[in-house]
């Protein structure tokens, strides 16, 4: 698909480039790719994104997946239309945002999904519990955490659901900016990303 | 571009997917992501790399620019022949192999690039300096570096070269890995990536 | 207490000044004043450390308390013997080597610690509860972890346990080494460092 | 030497015991920690700390020599007064603070040192050469740098005064914070630590 603000096959599209607000998050360059990359995203993929933020990787996966639809679950009715805002800037169109509470709103969800990208939420475990009854075989999730609580609970999950191929990266990146009038290496707090996939 | 494996959209084809070398230096997938982000490719991009190594970055490129064009160079015949190999593992058919010794051979190439990718070499400012000379405006230059002399001849050649949009970004990530019975989170050795683009 | 091989008031012994056996843990340089620091020894304190490996911290600490015993408990002669050679090395006097089997030989030892330092070991929760009824108030325990197992068990532990002060803290460091002909940045295994104070 | 805030042989002060002011740079702890095992102080030395900041290295390296010195040099007056309040604060006595500007006041320090820590500046090769040609035999430099040129140019000086034993360590460090109501990693921002030794 093509936009003219990110005329790219490549994702990492700069952080600057996108809407925010503040106090929403959102996943910076360096990790975004490493969770579209974990991903693995076919042209014609159906990605669920639950807790979706400032919309990041829908405006990405969207881009990248021009036969595909994403569906970008967020609670928040603020937060969602910003995702709106962030896809219209980018002239992406096969986004759906919809305003709701995960795992409850998961089974209103029509289009069955074959990857699946949780970005947080309180009840992850229920999540990926519920996510995962809806995955075909060879159907991904990949989730990100910030901290132990959620990379136990995340590790665990996984684990219980009998995933396969269970991948755990942490990514940490440091970028040179701008200090006032000089340049010093700042770094982007660091993330795990977890990966794991259905075996049938 | 459609491989048989891998036929997703994302690019971080896992390492060991490809064909290797002892001693031939192959960039790990969290670091090519990066790397291919910063390069900003476009469907028709005509991409030269130069110390292409392993030859990672010809595949995963040939495998996004799907109307675009590949020059690897790479000095020694074996390493090349490697190069075509994982060409060939991965159905990739955009990508044109030149044995031959930068920046010498960089006047024989037939196709101007819009994109250089630079993962070594020894005379590294002079191979920026010449590729520089066949690149558009807004073409762009992406470089790597290990070591603190690379870092410095690239920063400082961006700056001669009176590039714009220049960013360092130095990548360090931790895999979780099995080690004998037990797991432990290992480190994939840093690597700097430096990018710049041309302004007219 | 001084050493000729080492005669700083500064810990940080470079890893090649100690006698080393393939496949026993040392830990790194960097890693290792990590650990000491969130120890906070005092020049008289009783240290426990369990699971000592090469014996880097019995040396360090040793030397760093000039009044104070080092009781290293090291489940194999071999190791164990690996842990007196490097206290002769460095002319430690007061660290004892205890050959046996945590938790089960804690109760044997004498003196009762005012700090515990757990670098591995199967069963750390054992361990911990172990060993933190053998601490006064104001005490305190720090223990390592290279997965995920170890970081959420030590984490429980802590907080089953009614730690106060806790700290979580991943070491993770490059060193500008040589490469063959070439230096290169090279990354420590990152490690976590867990610490806690027992209240009273 | 002993102090009430912070009574332990091991250093690593926490960051928020001392005083600080906006603005003025305070080198977290588990930089410091890299720094002050890098000097290899010994119980007697003469350091010179150039540009110390909030002060943090004089305190922790006035503790740690008991029969040695420490001259902080600093420009600023309100900056060096800060330095003078730590020092009070963890009742640090051998610490001498020098308002001027490096390295024009170097010759007016009456102590040689045998141990120098440039932690900023402007003209730092300047600085380096200046405080080299104090040094004894044996004499050790360790500096910092955040960005790419400080990189480059401690490295180029401490080539061009011969020095041995050159070291070059980055620490990032992720901490484990409290993040509203939730934990998070958050990232120390990455440091370089050079060190050189003179040979005679």
């Amino acid at each position: 698909m093509t936009s003219k603000l990110w005329s790219y096959v490549t994702p990492g599209i700069p952080d600057d480039l996108f809407d925010n607000l503040p106090g929403i998050p959102l996943s910076p360059r360096e990790i975004r790719l490493q969770l579209l990359s974990q991903l693995r995203l076919k042209s014609d993929s159906v990605l669920w994104d639950i807790g979706a933020g400032t919309g990041t990787i829908p405006v990405e996966a969207g881009l990248l997946c021009s036969q595909g639809k994403i569906v970008a679950v967020e609670r928040d009715e603020e937060v969602a239309n910003l995702i709106r805002r962030n896809c219209e800037r980018f002239e992406v169109q096969n986004v759906e945002v919809i305003e709701g509470s995960a795992p409850e709103c998961l089974h209103d969800l029509k289009a069955a999904p074959d990857r699946v990208c949780i970005e947080g939420g309180r009840a992850i475990s229920e999540i990926m519990q519920a996510a995962w009854s809806y995955l075909p075989a060879s159907g991904r999730v990949v989730a990100t955490a910030a901290n132990l609580e959620s990379l136990y609970t995340i590790s665990q999950s996984f684990a219980q659901l009998r995933a396969v191929n269970i991948e755990v990266v942490q990514s940490s990146v440091n970028r040179l900016e701008m200090r006032g009038f000089s340049q010093a290496f700042a770094a982007v707090d660091p993330i795990f990303i977890l990966s794991g996939e259905k075996l049938d």
